[in-house]
């Protein structure tokens, strides 16, 4: 049996108490989905985990090792989440340039969404929460993600399956565990990640399918009064594949040709084990 | 000896690998100093603390519990870092109401600051990054602290001590690992913390020593060129205690008499163990 934990190549349920991504937050992670013991769009995933790890000065593990650690806590089927740290340090923020990272790959169950969310599409809300804007940050998946955590604290009504995050000038940003897209007609719309929220790998799938598909995809500043004039509208992530949002308040969507067509790319290019 | 180390009350060197607090920064700390067995300004360290578990809506330890722990680890000189996290749960920013937190009360060695940092003064710079708006969060001291750290790395002449950190519309917050005051006169000023910024237990004291001793300390929003006009600076934290700042760049201050008159005040609280 696989260990579902590996802290630093090792199987261990524990870290350090004086990691700095407890003390800080001073680190970055991924959260990805195995199936047949294939890590689905992996490619994106390290480089997004490359890049994020640039963006906070870490260095990035090497990709053989993470694979071969995500292969051993998840053979078959899982969720497997990948963090990265600073590693342990003294006690305040600043830091030597020769820490060691902690590296931790853990494996979770796989998901077990029920199928009608894909099919039929989801309810939303918007969250009260606006996102602050950190331009150093923007896009990436590091540890802080106390927003996060506060907006989904928001709601309890299990029938709202996600919800909307704009920032502080009523942009919309993302949803609290997705991206956002919005389709107007034959094009595809998502909200720039300038200033804050998080780059999926499942975005930017979705970028590079529109561009081999020839749709468009703007990636553009979207006022949040563009969503009640869309077409159609879905969130996406590496877990729930893409769900239609078919409902926000009174305004409702049908489930969109665009959002069909991105179904069935994602599960076209999951097939072939990309 | 004493552990240096108390996991939830156990001698542990490490934390579940599954805890919100890595996995999201999803809690909150502080950093005081033991001196003669003593926690100093301890009463409003335990304010704070209760004030910011209440801001996440995490429950607060018992406070003779969290005494007696940090007792057992710092029973003489030390200082000791308090954290208090949502605990383990899945891996969603969701969470359960009935969440065990993981508290983590940790020693370290005591201070070694120069002692000319305090009688002489300090050199400041202004940090390049600026702190994002989140009024949730605001004043909290989170484990949301990436902002700090990527401020803190922006320089590395050890003759600079502190940087100061603004907010995008330009008011000067804090620094990065403490409160900033300036003397106008016979009044003492410091920044509201409503939008970003962390408010220390030794701010809470500073102010509440000026309305004992007469001197007015006005809380109020700091655009960033009033330093140039202060007649006085000084930073303060629970670990330094208070440092006077005698130069920006090529502006210049003397060590003013609010700043001694608030290092004899804060001495003397000291002294009488509170």
């Amino acid at each position: 049996v696989a260990s579902p934990v590996l802290v630093n190549g090792e199987a261990s349920a524990s870290v350090p108490a004086l990691d700095r991504g407890l003390a800080f937050g001073d680190g970055v992670f991924r959260t990805l989905l195995v199936r047949g013991g294939r890590a689905l769009n992996w490619d994106r995933h390290f480089r997004r985990l490359a890049h994020d790890c640039g963006a906070l000065g870490l260095p990035v593990p090497r990709e053989e090792m993470l694979r071969a650690e995500i292969a051993r806590v998840a053979p078959e089927a899982a969720i497997v989440k990948v963090i990265v740290t600073r590693g342990v340090s003294g006690r305040g923020y600043s830091f030597p340039t020769d820490l060691t990272p902690t590296r931790v790959v853990a494996a979770f169950p796989p998901p077990e969404y029920p199928p009608e969310l894909a099919r039929d599409g989801i309810r939303v809300r918007t969250c009260e929460l606006r996102l602050s804007e950190q331009p150093r940050l923007a896009g990436v998946k590091t540890l802080n993600r106390l927003e996060n955590v506060l907006a989904r604290g928001e709601w309890f009504d299990a029938s709202i399956r996600e919800g909307l995050l704009c920032d502080r000038e009523n942009r919309l940003v993302e949803g609290t565990f997705s991206n956002v897209f919005l389709g107007f007609g034959a094009t595809l719309v998502t909200p720039e990640l300038t200033r804050c929220g998080v780059a999926g790998a499942q975005r930017d799938r979705i970028r590079d399918l529109a561009t081999s598909a020839g749709i468009a995809c703007d990636v553009r500043d979207v006022p949040f009064a563009e969503l009640a004039e869309a077409d159609e509208v879905f969130v996406a992530n590496s877990l729930i594949g893409l769900w239609p949002v078919i409902a926000h308040g009174a305004r409702t969507w049908p489930v969109g040709p665009l959002t069909r067509r991105f179904q069935a790319l994602l599960e076209a290019d999951d097939a072939q084990g990309r």
